[in-house]
């Protein structure tokens, strides 16, 4: 695809003087996925962007990123093509082995990347054989992508070449549990039973993902062997030795994450110690929202949204908590956290084109 | 209320002195499909059974016919398999072409067949390369095989060696018409606006019939195209010239079909006689209901039994009516109705392993 | 509510100098409904919009218009609180009978009115009590009204006062047959079989909205008596002696319609004369997709979009029609249709705020 | 497969005879509940019961108890008609105070109880305004009620007048508990993140149960405050210092409960010898099936059926564990294990009715 794309879903740029600099030149990799069409949506309103080139990853054939999305078009993925289109920034909403070989080609041609896979999450490249199956070709890499839970990023965002955006389960529970880590008590398991829609498992013709099997369905799935597990652990720093416990479970709707997260304490926590310890971190974070005590949120109160709503329960003297959160796995779970990301990358407000 | 209540649905007391007569062996082929396993479901509760053999029709692995009946186990079919089971009656829960295979043999080696599939229904050998893309190798069992839409079969059922059990559209359409053809006009088209349960498409790997794709979605398919709607004019007696229109459209549901049917009449009819000609052929069948006049049925009425329930509301003086009818596709659209033809042809009651 | 409310989810002001011309003071009642708070969504993106006032039509308590906006809050209503807001434009997101007595109040205080309810939807004051149940107090205003079927509105928004947004099932319809009105055939019967997601009904306490009731249900209402019949039959200038059958079905989804319509013509029609038909009325509409012919398309192509789809299959050589039309019954069939009102009314651009 | 199926899901021979002894008078009281609709759905086929009675709890007019058993008719309760109708043996299906009331007119007048509701779980009559918000007039009924966990009662049934029929929760949880008890740790937080269809709210008119709001969503509820935490609590005799966590969902089905625990034991176990443990207690139970080690259960393998299923998954070297529990919350959850105590009661097969 040589030409930009013809992208008469956005915008009209007539509305947008904002950007007095130049539009950044934007193409996407794998745009007709579910996250990839949701990044499609939200980069096509975007005032600061110029939309050079969509690519779907997997499809032979030119077609609307999704049939809600008919203008919006992605063309047959070819290395040349995305290089023809001189896009500044790419995002990857690819497999995790397209991702680790496409990024340092980019890299090396000068791009910007921001990766929607799990192929930079992980620090440690020996985990990637264990845990993704394949081995990684850059270690050094892992060690230069930044983790871009954006709530915890500051200045390294302006300076990254490779943002490695985060899984949906690890997103919806570090949002939770890091304002707290300072009193969990590591010496008692941390629980995280989590519970996502189907579009998590992606787009795809498999009998144990079709209607007939899921409809008033419900199981849980990838105890003790989820990828997401290694990449909770990581970023919580709860060390190898610390119990945490995730299992994840398939809901039967298209879209969101609930999590449900159970911590002891090291000593007992005031309802206020737990508000006050969220409201550093996010008091002024535009979307995540964390309810008053004893409020849970469910997860009607983000599909839809690029936000994270959290709320918790004081259990037993406030020696543990139930903490549950929610998020849309294809937004702040993937999509919109990536935009987040640009937003704070290339200093546009971090909620242009998300409200 | 004094009186004991009269529990009509309950296992009639006279249905089981049944199993002094030798039982009969029957074999299922296809037992893993939903249709397949719904049916072996019946079947091991019937008084008068020895399931002799449960066959899956593509799976390699011995294994459960479904996660629900974990004791009931089939075999990967093999052609010697089945005829070392020695059964009496087989039932082909099988692909059209499977079955239009396998029939002639199992005729041949002495065996009474009831075939689910559509290999059976049409009575115009012609039609099957169109409607079916395949040529009858057997025209002449087209003629001698029964269509067993079961109210409206005689004594034709006790004697027959093939039975072609109805497709789940017509039962739903031919269970609300058959009974008011006399007054039809056939110079307006008849419309039959059809949904049905995703289970009517079978088990597989589809992303067209994907959870994520079709939660909270709805279509129409079909139109003008699909194999059902010769069946129906066939059984209607319409004729190639008489307007038909059938619309199949895909519920976001597992199970169930509900048939909304608007037909004109050559007269004004009142509502008594709509009322008095469904009684005059359903008065004393245990699984078809009709609701007074200006009641409609709702889906779930029905799902996960073996009856059918139909309503009607007259409009324009009598001269139009809407008609709504609902079956379990899995059930009155297929197994069900299997069982009540093998039933009927080997003189058990109606009813039996069906309440 | 006597000041402005807090629009804290709207796009920033700094995004939008768009509208030089001083900002429309706009308030909403009725913003906590499903569609009033779709409308309250858009609003507070719109460019050209001060949203003065929310209010909830029957809440007493101070709240979000849904859980999914926390910062956009509705107040209980009173007429005082709108009055004192001042608002130039005021929406009805209001049951018909407080649409019916609130408008005339608003218009009198000079404010300018887009009701969604039906309250003004009728042109015939004679058909009210039939239809709705109640007298209607103001009968010229049903000859004042524009009915705000934007697709078919010019010049006369710029002038109205009072705009009757359509209703949702009639929205499905009229933009999938007036363009074929001059070929239909009025001696045969047209038939609109239309199904809706349960948002339709409204937020209420019944147990036959219940989840419990609904899963995996799907049934057929209001046959021969939804008030939505005679607003088609108005809107397509059948006459009374036309033979239009409307059926509505209650979807087990939360949004949507989806209308499977079935008509004959006067003589046969190419597919080409339909696509031209279409063409002529739709070429330059934004949020009106005709697709090409023999394709349909479904729910999802439109749901939680302003866009309606329309596509056909000619049968019986061109004699006969299927057409289907989905649109989101809170958007186009409500919400984002009265936005393109507001919109051509007061000269934004017809998309503002709706891509 | 040349031998005959070992059919153990089908209807054993030997259970037919039973009806040679007198039958059973029999009266349920709430039959139109969705627990009571399943019970008489069950009790209809009772070779040994004569069903003498029907009540509804709540309407006011005769009717059947749900649309699919449109034979099996309920009459408004009053205590003179179940008197008269001479019942030997009263199911109830009512709420918790109109059981508490009922039960012990009932016990006096010489009948058999077996309540579904909540009544007479707790042995603590002081728990009873806490936790169900009513003084208990009958604290000695408590210390007599068995507790109707079929699987752990032996000769007690057959003695008893007053039977307490577990909880849906609880039944899910101990039967996936209690064989392991002896080896759990009481230092740590026993976790149980149970998750709930709709019906186990019961048929209600509440905007919160409506399918509007429902639909895609799922919510967490109950946190430190169900009323079967208590009834878990004490069935485990865990004591009130043990950690336990129980944590209610709904999800956005019809039918089923899924519970994930979490525990850990005070020695690493094996999986031989978890797996042992629960071969001792379940290895004849007809309606209890542990899977192999690793395999985890799904909803839907038991939906509409009156089995249970549990897996499990050892971790942290077999000194953790995740346990995942399947029942249907309106039969092995309530009707059909009331059933099972029913034929316990009265030396019925203890499958009788329920395959």
């Amino acid at each position: 695809m040589n030409e930009p794309v013809p992208v008469a879903d956005r915008v009209d740029a007539a509305a947008a003087p904002v950007a007095a600099a130049p539009k950044k030149r934007v193409a996407i990799v794998g745009a007709t996925g579910y996250s990839g069409a949701e990044l499609t949506a939200i980069m096509a309103r975007h005032h600061g962007v110029d939309l050079v080139a969509l690519f779907s990853s997997s499809s032979t054939a030119r077609g609307p990123v999704t049939p809600a999305l008919p203008k919006l078009i992605a063309e047959p993925f070819t290395f040349e093509a995305l290089i023809a289109a001189r896009p500044e920034v790419v995002f990857l909403c690819t497999p995790n082995e397209v991702s680790a070989e496409l990024a340092p080609k980019l890299l090396d041609a000068g791009m910007t990347v921001i990766d929607l896979s799990g192929a930079f999450r992980l620090e440690e490249p020996s985990m990637y054989p264990t845990w993704y199956g394949f081995e990684h070709e850059n270690p050094k890499l892992l060690g230069e992508a930044v983790y871009g839970l954006t709530e915890y990023c500051n200045g390294e965002l302006k300076k990254a070449r490779l943002v490695a955006n985060p899984g949906c389960y690890p997103t919806s529970i570090l949002l939770a549990l890091r304002p707290l880590n300072f009193a969990i008590d590591r010496e008692q398991p941390v629980i995280c039973d989590s519970k996502s829609g189907v579009s998590g498992a992606g787009k795809k013709a498999d009998v144990n993902f079709s209607f007939a099997e899921l409809f008033g369905n419900f199981k849980a799935y990838g105890v003790g062997n989820h990828r997401h597990e290694p990449e909770i652990r990581q970023q919580l720093h709860l060390g190898d030795r610390a119990p945490l416990v995730f299992v994840a479970h398939l809901l039967p709707v298209h879209r969101g994450i609930l999590s449900t997260i159970h911590v002891g304490f090291t000593h007992a926590m005031s309802e206020q110690q737990i508000t006050d310890a969220y409201a550093r971190v996010y008091e002024n974070a535009p979307f995540v929202r964390v309810l008053p005590a004893g409020q849970l949120p469910e997860l009607k109160n983000v599909v839809n949204t690029p936000r994270a709503e959290i709320g918790f329960q004081l259990l037993q003297g406030g020696r543990r908590a139930v903490i549950v959160s929610v998020i849309d796995n294809l937004l702040k779970g993937a999509a919109s956290q990536a935009v987040q990301n640009f937003n704070r990358m290339f200093d546009f407000a971090e909620t242009e084109a998300l409200i």
